[in-house]
């Protein structure tokens, strides 16, 4: 094993590569000519990249599952915008000896103090049935870790665990500072949707491994989740404060979570129909389109074009620039 | 009050008329001169029809509201393809000596032979669980009377009670009846799906008085409240049968719920997934279209031409034939 | 030869074989080194699989053509989700010791039953005029005998001989069973159109090959087709019974074959404007969707996953189930 | 009667009219307070203009009836762009001592000189196959005449009778015209689509009395009756020439005529794909659009602004300029 | 006169009234007998409103025009969710005595504190270049004083002078605020955008008296005049520095105009290519959603109901709330 | 070097090849194996051709670069419907002794001819302001320089220097042609707007080496561009006539160019507003699709098929015929 750890996010192409990752997703795939070769995705803390080893057999690769760390060798190229590894050899390591947190992507931020800003952005809604309502969330410690842990989706490359956790703090420091510049939408019940309104994705998404898609998650969704989750705080709540939980806030929480999409085509079953659920679902939109802008820019590995390439999901190339 | 009663369906274009109603709405509105007209929403068993009333001052309209019975008398005209009635008199009468089954609008067929059947083919499901939830359903008192009174939907004109409970035993009549056509498809799941893809309708419309939708209805909707009908009936029978309800069919029978409008714009927010779902969405639509048609073309009380007028919703004219 | 034959659908990964297919197409590419391989398409009565040959000269393929038996040895492989046969030797062999039927793929379903069903609903139409034209159509033996042989359509893994009579006598026993459910459609008319709304197929359609669009069919489609036939048995029932066959009935006729794909969009010129067109545009709709879902689930040869790899073409996944 | 005719062309909001029209259709109808009023349309050759006539019995209007002609009383009003006459008396004339031509509403231009036209196109046709069929269309005297008294659409203001074959002449000699400027077009085939494309509209309208479409044209459409009439012209010349008629040739006629709508939106149910189709496809899409653009802004009443009104249809404004 | 002016703001349904105006508008129409009435727009600071004047005669209504003080008496009455004045006299009063104040609609902030608020954030633009390209609009008086008087758009009911600078400084401090939230955005080019992309508005509307679209900015647009803005100040800015302004923030800036629509469909002829583009796009869109929902809500007359009316534009009702 | 040139547009499929080309383009990637491999764009006037080369080294690729000329030996291929060459060697040569109208793309059509026609028709033009705007562009020789060497469109295929020119002249040609058959269209601004409307693709496109976007063109486009060309001239056109060039012919000729693209959809800020701009768009829509499918048809390579390939751009197969 090497000295200093060459971690994904700074390998070059061309180099040589000796280094332990965990295996994610490991498959065997027949080309043209029958043929067996590896498709091996692997990761450790900064990254996912996949890597590819030709002519093996069955027998040769059945001693490595996902799940396991590997100790690879290879070398690094750029095949069609990505950089991917073309192995030589793959060997199992013991777990022992190497630290988890080389393995374990997380936010670039620190957790701990992205779920204080957000329980001191909770407890500071003034509507005392809604904040212990938020109590209520807060205080369930199993989904609170797996909120920390979800990642913002399932698109392996910039899918890393806090990433949720990350939006949603953003979005309501947002919702916070601009609160006078719109009066008229009550801010209490913003930023309690701003909190719930993702929070679903707790159970649409194992992020356990590899990020993939409940069975649920596919087949009921976030939304509707999300509102059994709202139901099943709310009877807690009025155990808790022996008191009836208001109805209309409720209907609006739900509201808020089942509108957050803005279109029927994007899966909202309803239009946002309040202030508050409108002007959730632009915050939303205004932080993954910027974000994703940001970041196709950013990580775009073409220097000699001012423009990245075409991007069919955002349907236009970016401009990079010219200087 | 005359001997035979004068039902809403019997009218003719340019009778006179002196009959009981019950008043369903109650409207002042001014004209273009700033002058009082009343517009009244009345009702019998068979059928709504609207009363327009003019020069009137708050006052003297102050003795009648909605839910009240009146008696009115006027004459009944044909406007841009519907009946009314120009009123010249309208009093509030007592409803002691009133027959209640005289004013309310029921299906056209027996509705406990048609909960009879409903059971009937319920209780036939032969996965014993399923079926054990579905007799959950059936002994809520309270569901099934609102269920066997609900409409179909809220539109005035062709809103009656019983309506739901019509169109969801003819979907089930159906499904039946087919069932060895498409041996793929799980008759036991989609018999339940047909049952339970409408059951929120009972709390998102208020169907007592004049149909409306409820603040629940509109804001969350009722597929979404039927995702919730599942979850409480699923902890009651769990609770019953001191085991536990299997997840997976859960997950089909939300998923049947909440993907049986077939499109994202129509309000569904997932896509049907498995055959059971996306027969029932096929089911359904067909139902409702040739419904629809037939109404239109029975409705229609033009008869000069070979056409209905065009309508807007279906985008089309309908041929009613030439003979 | 080997003794027992190895049909198509039963050939699994991996396995070596050596058996003899019709061959259905011939073609000769180049790859990025300018060699030359062989792609072949073959089928027996159970599906149609194709071959690759690498390294191939046009001299040593000229021996073979389309629509010769050929001989092949090779070496089944999934890839991409379908088997292919990657093909050591192929040669052509003699086709008088070999079965016929083998080689023809058919209906699953025995195809005189299936025409005796279609004849036995179609001559049980009480509207005299309306069962002679359909006795037109049925003593027309080629007609019925192309009818018989069609497709469903032209893709090549789900199409085989009897896929159209099928598809049609299921419908038609629908459109039977559930006439009673709807008295406003005129059953007889419906069961006509069922009959007759994909007959244009049959001149849209080769099928005696390979399944490929005519040039009739690619520039005029089945829908005018359809209503070319029927203005031409139209004429030959009125020479036949010396009467005018009633004009309105032969409009209604030709609606419901153009309009049968229910929208513009699909290549309807026409709407649908009856209770007839709209429930055949629904009966059909329904049979493809859920023939379609059900066929995608049970051809899915991954085991792995509950859900199919998503379709482009269905625009999802579809849920296999989690047991 | 006055001396000299008032054409409904001219008439000027304000005036006060005594003058004879043809009726075209006659309608009662109830206003809100159950008093009929009498809705006229009424015609000369140079337009359609609209009467009311307040408190009307159905006894006094019984005297008149559609198809007569009509001497009426009244004022001339501008009401939400367009001009009626709210008419104070009306009663039937005797048509004797009336020029037929008065009340014919025409083409602006001479329809034997555009036929003239059109006929020397089409026998230029050098194909001699083609020129034969075209030969048998124009030798059939009821088709020709009709054809040259269909309007080019059932809109009551800009419908008139020989408005089909001016659009039909003028797009002939842009197509002639433009010839050389595109050789891979064949002139021979776009001419004969010219002439064909519409030709359906001859059954599908009825245009003797007021324009409307018959049961066949709503049903089945222009386009397709447009191939039903090319088939029975095939049929005759083959009968005529003795040989057969080049099934390619007819193939391509067709597919001109089923395209020429250019989108499955606007109802052909094939998109157009031979350089003829879609040609003749933008030479139809230029000639109706530039007509409309400018007729809306000729027809335009209103002198205070330099933009028409918003036309819903069109879905703008147009610009008449500022000068 | 009245001692206190009553203004349109405070207006109740079934008042008389009896106070002056400014005419914005004036129009003469003849109803269904060819009655004239008048539809006067008359406005003052707080609001527009139109007020009917029945059986009028040119004659009578020749002594007041658009532009003059107008004192009339009437009745205020709701109609069709609006208020409307039913006029009985209007006579033109001398300006004189009038304080102009009183009729000039106004931003319900003050115009110099926003636009000092605005100049000090171009002021902090800590590019050089882009600093100086500000200071040649903000020195541009006439520029500015349009700009400062401008509506946001040209829709009577919420269009009032200042709206538009209230809106970008909205837009302007929002951005600001989060703009250490999405160090990835250029802050200096986004607050250049903010201020410039509906700076073309000020050619497009005229709004000395009623606001409408002039010639120009029908046909071209206040996306393209924005970029003619741009290229003037740019020539300017180069004039008076001496030196060319950087062609890439020219570039940028103009894209920023161009593309803020952020859609084909809403008439950007550029979809938002760089990171800025697309925050400008979202921020203005929230702003311009969350505006119109809480004005609907707060201009909603109607308090029976917890929903407002339907509102055809927002394609959905919105939630006023149960209490 | 051969004897005589062998010219890309003659290219056959399996023949030998050793020739000199201008190369375009040059890259280098990596195969999946990480092995090095060129791909070569290069050209001659005929046309381009791709070039690949296998197994090389980046040293040994470093003595060419694009611009070069270079001399090639491969084999010509056809590879998914297009010509390739499998390089085996590829050398600089100097440029001193070749042709460089060998290696110029060029129109078909004599350059100067076409500029002849347009500068005639332009200059035919009755309204004296106008002919001498389009004077002043006329004039400006680095502009129609440019203009005359610009291809219609940046895909590598079709374009070539004088396309545009060519395409230009055709539609100006048509307009000419077609001149009385329209009066309601002024001829005078519709030739001037046929000039003007692709005129800024002169910046949108660089076209000295590949054809490819400026940052400028995508940024902008050459719509807006347009604009800003037509301000240019204006202001030179009023300093040299020194009178003002009237107001709404400039904005008549930018509503032109904004609006030619007929839809918001395909990046027009406008929809067209006046009969010429309606006029321009279907002339400039009608040439573009014609030619499209010409071309199509022409350009196939496969001559087994009735058909061309399904092209994904127009969403259809094309029709080539059957003979």
């Amino acid at each position: 094993m090497t000295m200093t750890r060459r971690y994904v996010q700074d390998l070059q192409d061309g180099e040589t590569i000796e280094e332990v990752f965990l295996l994610v997703d490991k498959q065997l795939r027949a080309n043209r000519n029958a043929d067996l070769y590896l498709l091996a995705t692997m990761r450790d803390k900064t990254g996912i990249i996949n890597g590819l080893m030709w002519n093996v057999s069955e027998e040769s690769m059945a001693q490595i599952s996902a799940g396991d760390h590997v100790q690879i060798k290879g070398k690094v190229q750029l095949y069609q915008g990505s950089l991917q590894v073309i192995v030589t050899r793959i060997t199992k390591v013991a777990s022992d000896n190497l630290d988890p947190e080389d393995f374990q992507p997380t936010s670039s931020q620190n957790v701990s103090e992205l779920l204080e800003q957000l329980k001191s952005r909770l407890l500071g809604i003034d509507d005392p049935q809604l904040r212990s309502l938020m109590e209520c969330f807060l205080i369930d410690e199993d989904l609170m870790d797996s909120f920390s842990r979800a990642p913002a989706g399932v698109k392996a490359h910039h899918a890393y665990q806090g990433g949720l956790l990350e939006h949603v703090v953003r979005l309501m420091e947002m919702a916070w500072r601009i609160g006078d510049l719109y009066p008229e939408v009550d801010t209490n019940l913003l930023l309690a949707g701003v909190f719930l309104h993702d929070l679903g994705k707790v159970r649409e998404m194992a992020f356990e491994g590899a990020f993939t898609y409940t069975d649920e998650g596919q087949l009921i969704g976030h939304l509707v989740i999300g509102v059994e989750m709202i139901n099943e705080k709310v009877a807690e709540v009025e155990k808790l404060t022996n008191e009836p939980f208001p109805v209309e806030t409720a209907l609006r929480l739900k509201h808020l979570v089942l509108s957050h999409h803005g279109q029927y085509d994007y899966g909202s079953p309803k239009l946002p129909m309040t202030p508050e659920a409108i002007a959730l679902h632009h915050l939303d939109n205004f932080d993954a389109k910027v974000h994703e802008f940001a970041r196709s820019i950013e990580d775009d590995p073409n220097t000699d074009s001012h423009w990245t390439p075409f991007s069919p999901r955002l349907d236009r190339k970016l401009f990079k620039g010219a200087n």
